[in-house]
C-alpha cells in the first residue's frame, strides 16, 4: 500500500491585496510562478484577511462614534473603542461579555461565534482602519474558486476561506473554515464500520476546519503567505457550505 | 523564495496494537518499510487509541456496576450504561450534562474537556471492553519519542498524541493534542510585528492542535492508519507539555 500523503504548499509572492483584486486569478499565477501550478483536486485555503481586503471590507474608524459600552470594553481590553463599536455592530448576539477584561465573544451576522465579531486591525495597513469579515464567505469562496478554475483551466479546484478563532477550554487560536466552495466541509462516518467491524455512531469530522488549521501553520502570521494549496486529499467534490459547520444555538450546550 | 511546504505522511502496515507494544519502535520500522524513514525534525502524530492500547488502558465492562445516573445517561444517549459509569469515574468535574439527550461533557482527571471523559469503544476489539485515555499522555509522548529516536537514530523526532474531541459552537469533531514531547505546542506571536509593522498583541497559535487535526485527515477513522509523520515544519525543538493548551477553568468564560 502506498502511504497516503497530504501536502500543504504555501503560495508566496502575492502583492498586497486591494479592493477589486481578483484573488483566484492572482493566486493561480503566483502558484504557477513558484512552479507549483494548480492541479486537479487541489484545495486552496485563503486567509479571510485578503478576501476581506479584495472585497473592500475596510471600515474607517474616523467615521465611527463609539457607544458608552464600546468605550468601557475598549478601556478594559486595551483596544480602540471605535473598533469595539464596530464589533458590537457586527454582532447579532452576545455569547459572553467580560466587562472587567474587555472580552466580547459574540455571534456574527453569519452565525460564527468568535471574539470581537471577527473585526480585526492586524495586517491591515493604516492606523484608523479595521477590516470586517466578508459579507458572505461561502459566496467569496465560490467566486475565488470560479476565478481560479478559469485562470488555471483546472475544473476541480475547491476553496476554503479561513479565519483565526479562539475556543473554549483550550488556549491558543486555531484557523477554521468560514467559507467553502467545491467540497463538503464535513466527513460523515456515521454508519460506516470501524477497523474491528463496529458501526460508528457519532463521528463527523470537521474536514474543512482541520485543513484550515494546518494551512495556517504554513501561512504564519507574519510571513505574508495568505494562501495555501492542499494537495493529495482523496475527496469527492461537493457543494457544502461552511455554514454547515455551525451548530444551531438551541442544540449548543454552551450558549 | 522557495514555497514553504508541510507534508503529512500516513504510516501503514502497523499491526493491531497490544499491551506492552513499543509503539515508537513499531512506528519507526513501519515508516522505514514503506520507504518514508524518520528524518530530522519530523513530528509523529500518534492516535490516542493505539497509545492507550499499548498501555493496557482497557476496562472490562463486565466488572462495572453502573450507578442510577449512568443508567439514565446511557438510556437517553443510546450508550451502554457501564460505559457511562466508567466515563463518570474518569471525570473530575462535570462541565455540562444533558439528561434528556444523554450527553456528558466533563473534565477528565488530566483537565481535558470532552464528551464522556474520552472513554471510547470504537476501534476496540471485543464487545464488553472500553478504552481509557492514557494516564499521562505527555509521558506517553515522551516514551514514544524516546523509542522512536532510539530505533531510528534520529535524535530530533517529536511526538504528539492526538484524540478526537467535539467543541462548542461548531459541528463536527477535530483532533487535538493531548500529549506532546519534543516541541512547543503553541507558537507565540505576541510582540512580533505583522506584515504592516503593527505589533501583534494576542495571537498564540495552537500548533499541536492544528497538526493533530490535519493528521487525522490522513488517519481517517476506518483506514487503520494510527500514526502520521509531519515533515517540513521549521520548528525549534522544545519541552512544552500538552497541558499548556488547557485553559485554566477560572479564566474560561464557558465553565
Amino acid at each position: 500500500m502506498t502511504a497516503p500523503r497530504i501536502e500543504f504548499i504555501g503560495i508566496t509572492g502575492l502583492p498586497e491585496i486591494k479592493p477589486g483584486d481578483g484573488l483566484g486569478k492572482l493566486i493561480t499565477s503566483a502558484a504557477a510562478s513558484q512552479k507549483t501550478p494548480l492541479r486537479n483536486s487541489d484545495v486552496l485555503v485563503v486567509a479571510q484577511k485578503v478576501v476581506s481586503k479584495s472585497e473592500n471590507r475596510f471600515v474607517d474608524l474616523k467615521t465611527v462614534k463609539p457607544s458608552a459600552l464600546a468605550v468601557q470594553l475598549g478601556k478594559a481590553g486595551g483596544k480602540d473603542a471605535r473598533q469595539m463599536e464596530v464589533a458590537l455592530r457586527e454582532s447579532q448576539a452576545v455569547v459572553r461579555m467580560d466587562m472587567a477584561r474587555g472580552i466580547l465573544i459574540s455571534e456574527t451576522r453569519h452565525g460564527f461565534v468568535c471574539a470581537n465579531a471577527g473585526v480585526d486591525a492586524s495586517n491591515v495597513p493604516g492606523e484608523d482602519v479595521v477590516l470586517l469579515l466578508p459579507e458572505d464567505p461561502d459566496a467569496s469562496a465560490e467566486r475565488i474558486a470560479g476565478e481560479a478554475r478559469a485562470a488555471s483551466g483546472v475544473g476541480s479546484v475547491a476553496v476554503i476561506v479561513s479565519d483565526t478563532f479562539g475556543r473554549p477550554f483550550r488556549e491558543g487560536h486555531t484557523d477554521v473554515a468560514i467559507g467553502v466552495a467545491g467540497l463538503e466541509p464535513m466527513v460523515d462516518y456515521r454508519g460506516t464500520r470501524d477497523t474491528v467491524g463496529k458501526t460508528l455512531k457519532v463521528t463527523q469530522t470537521a474536514l474543512a476546519d482541520e485543513l484550515a488549521g494546518a494551512a495556517e501553520l504554513v501561512m504564519g502570521k507574519t510571513a505574508g503567505i495568505p494562501a495555501v494549496i492542499v494537495r493529495g486529499l482523496r475527496l469527492q467534490s461537493g457543494t457544502g457550505k461552511a455554514t454547515r459547520l455551525l451548530r444551531r444555538p438551541d442544540f449548543d450546550l454552551f450558549r
